[in-house]
């Protein structure tokens, strides 16, 4: 295995323990002993747990916003739909992982936070997007409420996709029916 | 001055020092010099520094909560303007203070994260009350949408609040409208 190779693994073993775990557990010490590898080696990798807690979970971020990149061959609306569908799906398949990012901000490390935060700017522009591409005139007012739309279907993700058995087509057709509304409603 | 006026006065300072600076700032030490007491008479009242947060978020979330706290006189749309118009107020004049507890999930404290999200369930359950009352079934899926709505709001009102120089009178209308296009759109 090259160094690239054995860094990935690890990461892939961090962002598993995130989706079991609180971001405070996942230390060099638990890390090392789930690994099978030395305390050195996490620190050669990581340098110090603030850097193995910010590889995770960039590593974890950007998983989750691969697999729900927008198809930009599909129509706004149809889009949107795909995109969410595909978001519910990861919820449901990596439960603690997206809870981890969505209280991510429950990390006292800045560094972290912020992670968290270009999460959050990266789904406003898609939905952003969406909207625009709808008609909608990409102004403050815009901005303003969809951005906050995406603390909405956080919510609504982790209360709904992880808590209940709600059907995903029902949840992705919520929340498609309220960015619409709130929308108009702006 | 008795020991409790003591104590107010000190969490008092506390909750001041959360509106300008991360929570991370509000140490032991720092407390001290700006009260102008000892350290020794700080670890007296609130043991250690993750007893002085615990003790400083909560008397800011409650100094919110008891602002905001809803007239039951008024009719339900009318409380959630009145209640929405004093949140919008609070945000203003405790700029720092609402961030920090929105934001306060970003404390690397399991215990300070548990009094944010008790906040969140008062008020969600304060605008599930306005719409029970409106005649919407008290289900489920009003109170996961509610629920959402009250992280809608929390962003909104960090960003369009505080970034933004929007006259209260309209995000307080953004609101409402906000709240009853999601509860329509479920």
């Amino acid at each position: 295995m090259t160094p690239d190779d054995r860094r990935a693994q690890l990461l892939a073993l961090g962002v598993e323990t995130l989706a079991e775990r609180s971001i405070d557990d996942l230390t060099i010490d638990a890390m090392a002993e789930r690994a099978e590898v030395s305390r050195a080696l996490l620190f050669h990798y990581f340098g110090s747990k603030e850097g193995l807690h910010h590889a995770v979970v960039l590593a974890a971020r950007d998983g989750m916003l691969h697999a729900t990149e927008p198809r930009e061959d599909l129509a706004p609306l149809d889009r949107l739909e795909d995109t969410l569908d595909r978001m519910v799906g990861f919820v449901r398949s990596h439960r603690g992982t997206f809870h981890a990012l969505v209280r991510g901000a429950s990390s006292g490390d800045a560094s972290v936070r912020e992670l968290i935060d270009e999460a959050r700017d990266v789904n406003a522009a898609r939905i952003v997007a969406v909207f625009v591409e709808l008609g909608e005139p990409d102004d403050g007012a815009l901005r303003l409420v969809l951005r906050a739309w995406v603390a909405f279907a956080e919510e609504l993700l982790v209360d709904g996709a992880l808590g209940t058995a709600i059907p995903a087509e029902e949840l992705v057709a919520m929340l498609v029916r309220s960015a619409r509304a709130v929308v108009a409603a702006r």
